[in-house]
């Protein structure tokens, strides 16, 4: 059939199971050849396929609610609610969102992009049907990789306690992002092995009324003994236990399976645990048989061979590589240096440091809370442990770096990947509220390089820095492809430096606004105002006698961040002159305003919220003209 | 024995079990005295007197790392390590800590306050133990309460997967500050009834042996057939599945039982979880026959009766009541209000709404990010949730306000209690960092009101309010004792007040501060300077119209806000002044300064901090000063 014709899932009622796996083909080949060009989470995509159609099939949806968790399998759904039409924009500006929107279709009913939120959605969502006595499903399809992550936990001791009716999809692909770790993936594991044991429970009942009854010491134990029972007949007594009735292993490629498992887990009362096994990149060789999360999400590639179409030139080193390179270069002489990622081996590019010190790197799973406090605990025993996160995914340790790492003044070193726009991922993963989630906390050094050498320098600062928490942002995507320095050297704590001299207006900036900055200056110097450059790499602290100094010369400030500006870096320097009494600064800041930012190329972003040098130029030729008039 | 002579805990080695019981008494005549002057944790402290006993002489503190989990049961922890004597001050300002210190002394090995932090840390410990060759027990002391909490989850799921030597001491007095919820309760409540069963494991070995051979479809079950039968001989198999070698359930008030299981653990290898019962509030009757929390933390009491010490005359409402009334007033007319706690019903005064309306009420346990996804679900369905939490707290669902709550625009309530500085609970609980920590997130309202009938408008205007998330921050005690009135009314969103006119100066403040303000200008104004004080009740939205009337004027402003500066209330005045162009403004800000506040009466921080009266008359006449030497 033609995908694009699709305007709501209700035409597959009336399918075959044979018609639903061509058309499972169908979509296969539609994801693996629009995404070919696009690029997007793929893996996830291919894994859901049938278990997507068997969803829209059984249950009406937007009636029923299906919440997707993390939302980067949404595809499949995207397609069977009337949005194939759209997947030449996916993950682009303007264009379709990689995950569930709610503004775009009445089948999204929750916004995902962090992961383990749709447990406790779920329930929000099954409270308000009871309470106004409606009648729907609850359908939440988690991984098992965000299973692990607390808030799910939190969710599952709730949901089990409450007795809610909701069924829960779990979707075990054995991987999240990166192999999947922690005792529940054992669990996970052995469950999958067992087999269907469900089935066998008339024969077993029979075998039980063989064994000879019990007295003595055991006499008590009666309702012990059929709970045992109840776990040999149930494979899933993890679940079991915690309120659930366990349904599975289900082979989630088999529409007979599904159907058989969704009609039983509709007539159970109460939380339901439906355990779906599938194949992450299913129908797609390369992604099928991808061992360490590669083809979770790509860009661009080849169809025919799974190449990834790569840039023409060599690209300068990745900013997670040059980072995490340099900790395990400073590893090999200072063995308190311990990596600890919440499962982002990969994207963290933690893997050769893995290789060398396998001892010394801890994936700790989906579990950021966790990933921070287990950093504070080594910390304590003076070790130097290297918390390696995402900016966006350091939200939720918020408290964990406040309570527990900050607050104690404990020597871990945070680096913030990911910081600033990330682009194609969108409004839940750009990483722009760091400075104003950290500039806040009592004892913490925050700062941002301007280019990988200095990035370098400030991985040797860092690990190097004995007296409290330290953190560096750094940006998604590739370094400016500067000479290296060999030998590394530490910065002094709240140095700023002047990249470039001036009088008539100064601006302050630091990270990928840097370019920005000198360009602006530039071509202000062409139309004969003189900026000063500062590259105030130092965030916190603040180089508080370079800041003195340009108020004290009455310079006009132009500060520049690619991050919310609310309690921001530019806000810090407001801060700083009104707390000196420099009430006549000429002060104006630029950044991210107070929204949250779409999807799109980076490029695109930044011109739609007027982050951009002209933007700059403009601002600065005012200030100066402002300063020209007063003199 | 004389308490006030322990310098440490060694001289415990060579008691016998009678002198440990003589010591336990003496211990707990002691708190009941101590706290009946100065209150504090007494229920949590008196049921843990033989555990903490028993760890110490069984361990060797501190090279075996105890870590209290939230901590508020560190007291006889602090009696045994040389602190008896610091008992009066306990606190009070500069004064004994509540939770345990660092600087306080080498026993203190990890600092707590929030919950559920205490397994990750010693994760932490553990691996530089081994990393570092080390040889010593980490032990973590965690309530049943704070198990549920995700980041705890998080760590079981870790640690059990990496199965390092640690022991786990489950303290589980059924209830942590409230009565405990969760499916996890449930288990535990099952394992406390099930008695002991790892002591019938020869008998059972013998019975089974009896059992008929097994075939056909079981024969593939073998396995799972001892897996079954470990869970007949050991209770834990939640545990167990989780990695833990299961421990319990042990009388936590018998030294003998203590003992016994310490040594086996100390033996096993892997982690081990400890399963100790022990009675809240244990040998003082009042505490004891507690069922609510009302003696898990609380001010003097009368030892003979366990009447609490009472203020002499009639205290105006406390804040918590006056927001969890009026939301329940209203729950009468809207059926749509749901409340939320995670584990405060109590310290939110939130029983009388659950008791008018228990199906609209749920106590999701310590679970904060869970509970304030439920509020976002619930949201989802056009219900009207009210997330009831304290400021510190809130700390621990940051990413969850901003991508679940805020970024869908969800219209939730969150109501934030024990804003501002809180006393005797000290650093780990002061409700500082919610302005800078929401101010800074698009689409969201921010609050607080000057009295609590200003407060009881603001519920009401919470709850009437659809455009999105709304929050009103709140501090922790009592009213003003202002009039009531008698009909709700909705302020207009952004809207500031002015509380006096004048012209010299303007003093913007919000919530406990307006009385500050409001002395302050009395005294100016007696100084010939005539001050205007504004009610900044909006903190964002602000009233832009208002602030731009006080910047045309160029009417010099301080603002006040008991709230950290970095980012706050008083940065929001400085990024309008500068956005809009008003370089020449003269701000002046009071607030928290960049560093986490002690314990102590509300009133002595403030001076400390120079958060007074006093202060604001100094700054504002400076201002004053400054502008008529320009005018």
């Amino acid at each position: 059939m033609d995908l694009l014709t699709i305007k709501d899932p209700s035409f597959l009622k009336g399918m075959s199971n044979k018609e639903l796996e061509a058309l499972s083909q169908e979509i296969r080949q539609f994801l693996i050849e629009k995404l070919s060009a696009t690029g997007g989470h793929i893996g996830p995509n291919l894994g859901v396929v049938e278990l997507t159609i068997a969803l829209h099939k059984c249950f009406d949806s937007p009636k029923d609610k299906i919440l997707w968790d993390v939302g980067h399998q949404s595809y499949v759904h995207k397609i069977l609610t009337g949005r194939a039409c759209e997947f030449d924009t996916l993950r682009q500006f303007k264009g379709l969102c990689g995950f569930p929107k709610r503004i775009e279709s009445e089948h999204d009913v929750w916004e995902t992009g962090h992961s383990s939120t749709s447990l406790s959605a779920a329930m929000g969502m099954a409270i308000a049907r009871d309470l106004k006595k409606e009648k729907n499903f609850v359908l939440p399809v988690i991984g098992d990789g965000a299973l692990t992550g607390g808030m799910a936990l939190e969710a599952l001791n709730h949901i089990g306690h409450e007795k809610k009716d909701m069924i829960v999809i779990l979707n075990d692909n054995e991987m999240s992002i990166a192999p999947n770790v922690g005792a529940l993936h054992n669990i996970l594991s052995q469950l999958r092995t067992a087999g269907k044991y469900q089935w066998v429970k008339d024969e077993l009942e029979v075998l039980l009324k063989k064994v000879p009854a019990v007295g003595g010491v055991l006499a008590a134990t009666a309702e012990r003994i059929k709970d045992s029972l109840k776990y040999l007949l149930v494979s899933g007594m993890f679940f079991e236990e915690l309120g659930f009735t366990y349904l599975g292993p289900i082979d989630g490629h088999n529409f007979e399976d599904l159907f058989e498992n969704f009609s039983y887990a509709k007539k159970t009362e109460g939380p339901v645990l439906l355990h779906v096994i599938t194949k992450k990149g299913k129908g797609f060789k390369p992604a099928e048989t991808d061992k360490t999360g590669t083809w979770h999400g790509t860009g661009p590639y080849k169809m025919d061979t799974g190449d990834f179409v790569k840039p023409n030139k060599k690209q300068p080193p990745a900013w997670s590589s040059l980072v995490s390179e340099t900790v395990r270069r400073m590893a090999r002489s200072d063995e308190r240096i311990v990596a600890i990622t919440p499962a982002m081996p990969v994207g963290s590019k933690l893997e050769g440091f893995a290789k060398e010190f396998p001892d010394r790197m801890y994936d700790v799973g989906i579990a950021e809370q966790h990933a921070a406090t287990v950093a504070a605990g080594l910390a304590t025993q003076n070790m130097k442990p290297f918390l390696a996160i995402y900016s966006t995914f350091l939200q939720r340790a918020y408290d964990q770096v406040v309570h527990d790492i900050a607050r104690q003044n404990l020597n871990v070193f945070i680096g913030i990947d990911r910081a600033g726009l990330v682009g194609a991922d969108g409004e839940t993963h750009q990483g722009v509220f760091d400075i104003a989630f950290l500039r806040h906390v009592p004892n913490i050094v925050l700062m941002m390089p301007k280019d990988e050498n200095e990035g370098q320098h400030m991985v040797y600062t860092a690990l190097t820095y004995d007296d409290g928490p330290i953190a560096m942002r750094f940006p998604r995507g590739n370094g400016l492809g500067v000479p290296m320095d060999e030998e590394l050297r530490s910065l002094p704590i709240g140095s700023w430096e002047v990249l470039k001299e001036g009088d008539d207006a100064a601006i302050l900036t630091f990270g990928t606004t840097v370019p920005m900055a000198m360009e602006a200056a530039e071509i202000l110097g062409k139309q004969g105002i003189s900026v000063k450059v500062v590259n105030a790499r130092f965030i916190k602290p603040m180089d508080e006698k370079m800041l003195s100094g340009i108020l004290h010369e009455n310079i006009p400030i132009l500060t520049i961040e690619e991050a919310i500006l609310q309690g921001g870096f530019g806000s810090a320097v407001l801060e700083y002159a009104h707390d000196k009494g420099f009430y006549y600064s000429q002060i104006d800041r630029m950044g991210i305003p107070d929204q949250f930012i779409e999807h799109g190329d980076v490029g695109s972003l930044l011109e739609e919220i007027g982050l951009t040098t002209e933007e700059a130029v403009k601002r600065v030729s005012i200030l100066a003209r402002k300063k020209q008039q007063r003199a």
